[in-house]
């Protein structure tokens, strides 16, 4: 039986998404699964993950522009909390995502990354990440 | 090995958000599993799952308002059901999602919960649960 | 110890959904396991993978053609690769999902199957599904 494995991200700005490919392969290396599958959870309801490309930072700036445009910060919400944007962007991109995991490592396409979105930074966050074998 | 629980969604209104925490933490009760992974998954294709916050009942407000702003219910749709919206909302939304499970209990953030997305309703739902150990 | 089953997809236009369904049951199949989850998994950041109806192709339409008018092709994007809209879908349709897996087959709601959504085709596509027995 592994553990869940728990890691800090502090976000800088209100709106940014954060590589944390690295950090989800280390968590998944301490919990000593070969092979199975991984859970990836963000406990917070103003932020997200998603898996997009790891090497033009311009496909970044448009997720998260396009994002904005979608669902605008100031769009006439009825809740007084002046982040409903964020909350609604957290559940379109979701809080959860399931990798395989082989040989230790989680298994990705070429040009993938794992981000950590943040809809309504700065803040310290954290994320989730539990191995099962199988 | 555990079995599918199976819990019954009854929705009132064509759109609305469920909370179905209680429910979820019950079917993994139910399976017995002390540790590991659950997935929740909902077997209709103009309904959803997702997780949002707990508190404040306008953030479930905004959150089908503003998805209806973005797919209407009249959107110029090629299918002639009249509830494309719902598939679509279906789609972004998302039918399944993994849980972590620690202790017996869904591993959820302070604001978290967990809800049925209704796009097409008033209908009679079905939401499944799976745990397995590890 | 299962292991992960890869099929591949052909693509033929720009932006599509092609029924996975079978494939997707074929690779459960082989895995051997009876009873457990299964984790679909799409290792490219311009696609990504639905649950939908499988009954009226005017469904698939609506999908992608209203993705179309939500993300368009030409969005004022910074990235100069012109496959910005292509990313954006991806990360709000996701690229993993979770089955539940019981008798050898992922079970499923009688209108639902499985879609590889192709938003920057055509190209040649893999899947990858692992199953972990529990």
């Amino acid at each position: 039986m592994s553990v869940t494995e728990i890691f800090d991200v502090r976000t800088t700005t209100r709106i940014e998404t954060i590589d944390i490919t690295s950090l989800v392969r280390s968590a998944i290396r301490k919990s000593g699964v070969d092979s199975g599958l991984a859970c990836v959870f963000c406990p917070h309801t103003t932020a997200g993950l998603t898996i997009q490309e790891n090497s033009d930072p311009k496909v970044k700036a448009d997720l998260v522009g396009h994002l904005g445009k979608v669902v605008p910060h100031d769009g006439g919400y009825v809740s007084a909390e002046a982040n409903s944007d964020a909350h609604i962007k957290s559940s379109i991109i979701g809080a959860s995502m399931t990798l395989i995991v082989d040989a230790g490592k989680p298994v990705l396409g070429t040009w993938q990354a794992l981000y950590f979105c943040e809809f309504d930074g700065p803040r310290s966050r954290r994320v989730m990440v539990r191995v099962i074998a199988g």
